[in-house]
């Protein structure tokens, strides 16, 4: 009999406890195992009610790793605790799944040798995307492939503020209030709208996809705070959808690995993932395109993601043990590549004066930055300031190109204010 | 070392051979085993041209039963040689794994208790929608879910035709005429555009999700030869597509399970799936709304799908042999519903002479079989026959009665012809 050890008894750990109970048989049956969960540990589970009477129940989350059971579950959620009660459980030779993406991605390099070392099993399907089956799907169906690329829509929450600005011509901030009232945002959201959630699930997937150590404090980050609704607008007149973005991609030499947001051409299927919604669309040599869509997040999602988990743990009890977890983890000493040499095509929005020769003093600044124009359109002045936006969508150039032909913009004249530039999504990438 | 026999060298055997000796370490590191390719059969192999000198080659398929290996992958195709192959190597205590939606379909009941009885294994991630990995994550990810239902987008034919006569304009035969030149129809089309192909493939995932014997016989299945493209305008003007659906589905006593066409509202992200490629969404009790996207066929994205299975067979023979495979398999007695007692909302068109009162004679005989129309729009007359096209959709009804209520709306004196009907998409399925 393999026992569990539930750390940490929030939304995930109560959807998960009831689940695990309510199916035990079926879930010891598919994992051809006697399951049980033999101990549950919560800071504050006296406050806790239970109806099981073969749990053991503990306020204190690191006696479970002196316990008697062969897995602990991690929702204890933030980064140090939980990696101090992950480090003592391996280290005393216990499995663990995570759904805690913080840890994977800025420890998961020393959990895995960690892990290894001691010969346990450690799964974090639940870390990225929530139900959506990526990390099963790049361990097992994508596994013998040459992974080209991997782009996901996975913070909910920029989706949904987005989404509002799009759907329901909210503002930023007044979409960011109806996340915060739905439970979407934290009340500090700088996490998720700043990108560093994305940011941590596609380090895990790049992990995952190219075998290289956690990307996560080489990779560019930027959040969604400067999108403005004008810009949504703009980019649906051109057929356009604004979207937060995770992506890695393999070069020849080096890993991309960023965070950030883009204008998705409304012909991808990406562009129609709305709402808290989440998708991973994967480009491997052989299997072409794959995109993988659901719930990012919630109780229900989450637990579900844990409890696939468990079969693996067996499996690899049984069947992986003595080839080491992840022992080939580490092939590539591949870098991330610098932002600044990462070629995209660039959506400007641009406040000019409305005098004669503006355009052209724009059109031949970005002339001599050896940039060109792939679209622009310019559009009425939008105050009593007369100021009139232009916008324009450029070829693929460096950020660094960009920048320098941005602040070449910005000190013209006629131009006012700063210049609002958003990547433009790459269907190839 | 585990040893591979491959019958059948086209296509998709070309592209799994070439893969597998490419990467021939990867995939047995990756599967913990020393794995190899010990014999290819096809019956026109003296045809072909190999580079390898430590695979036996032979015409004679069957010889392969007789041969050392521990894996046969059948890659034949049509049903009654692969059934007969795939019953010798079951019988000769091989596993098996097929790309064959045919053969799982119609005769998955018996090849799954004869696997059972021969303890082997036996796998088929290809035989639905190719490089999507549904099979794997119902299997696995969705193993402990109460699974509400599955809709696929499954037959790339039927898609690309119904996306030519939606995206440029083309007729059904000009539409298929396309589709032919470019490889994604057959000469004779009847088993894609006619919906038994996609009949097959969710036949396959209602056994899964179900445990029941394959609904393939007991199943209602429609094509798409009766969708005008004018059907495709009004549904457009409504905000809909349409597309060719197969989905099951779990009510209190039986199972659903029918494939034919639909009307799927734009905000769906299933109406954006284009072009030949295939999705299947699932609705599970916990990890709710899941849609997986990508390559439905072809030999790479096919050849990937099956390799995937080599990892489950070597996991099957280490670990869960002593589980019989789907051991729990036909759990389930629950019949598939009769297509005559489901309830969807309808879209008809039908064709009225343009004299006052028509409209009426329509909605009162709706309104006596107690049908509720949702949207009507009324059309100019288009052609000089002066016939007006009228468009409805309707509440949700049964089959029987809308059926009932279209022969009497067929006999009224001014109304032209059949009347057209086509089912919408019920987002909540």
């Amino acid at each position: 009999m393999f026992k569990i050890g539930v750390c940490g008894y929030g939304t995930v750990g109560k959807n998960l406890v009831s689940h695990f109970l309510k199916y035990q048989d079926l879930i010891s049956n598919n994992c051809n195992e006697e399951i049980a969960i033999s101990i549950i540990a919560d800071r504050s589970i006296q406050k806790k009610k239970f109806d099981s009477d073969s749990i053991q129940f503990s306020s204190d989350i690191l006696s479970v790793v002196q316990s008697d059971c062969d897995l602990i579950i991690e929702l204890v959620g933030g980064v140090e605790i939980a990696k101090e009660l992950v480090v003592k459980a391996i280290q005393n030779n216990k499995s663990v799944i995570t759904a805690n993406k913080a840890l994977i991605a800025e420890h998961g390099d020393e959990l895995f040798k960690l892990s290894n070392k001691h010969n346990v099993y450690l799964g974090f399907e639940a870390a990225v995307a929530g139900a959506i089956p990526i990390i099963n799907s790049l361990s097992h169906n994508m596994l013998n492939e040459n992974i080209l690329s991997i782009s996901g829509i996975i913070n909910g929450t920029c989706n949904y503020i987005l989404d509002q600005m799009s759907s329901n011509n909210k503002d930023f901030s007044e979409a960011l209030s109806m996340a915060q009232e739905l439970g979407y945002a934290e009340a500090d959201p700088t996490f998720d709208v700043g990108g560093f959630d994305a940011a941590h699930k596609i380090s895990i997937l790049a992990m995952l996809a190219y075998r290289i150590q956690s990307p996560f404090k080489n990779m560019y980050i930027e959040g969604i705070e400067n999108i403005e609704r004008m810009d949504i607008d703009y980019a649906k007149e051109l057929g356009y959808t604004i979207k937060h973005v995770a992506l890695t991609k393999a070069t020849d030499t080096t890993i991309e690995c960023r965070a950030h947001p883009v204008l998705i051409h409304n012909s991808n299927i990406l562009s129609n993932v709305d709402g808290v919604m989440n998708a991973v669309r994967t480009v491997g040599n052989r299997f072409g395109t794959s995109l993988l869509y659901g719930q990012g997040a919630g109780g229900e999602a989450t637990a579900s993601a844990v409890i696939s988990n468990i079969k693996d743990f067996c499996i690899y009890k049984k069947y992986e043990s003595n080839k080491k977890m992840n022992e080939d983890y580490l092939i590539s000493n591949r870098s991330i590549t610098d932002i600044n040499a990462i070629s995209t095509q660039y959506y400007l929005r641009i406040f000019a004066n409305d005098v004669p020769g503006v355009m052209a003093e724009i059109t031949s600044t970005l002339a001599s930055h050896e940039i060109s124009i792939e679209a622009v359109t310019q559009h009425e002045p939008l105050n009593s300031d007369k100021l009139i936006p232009i916008v324009m969508i450029t070829n693929s150039v460096s950020h660094e190109k960009i920048l320098s032909s941005i602040n070449k913009i910005e000190s013209l004249n006629n131009i006012n204010g700063k210049v609002n530039l958003i990547r433009v999504f790459c269907d190839n990438d």
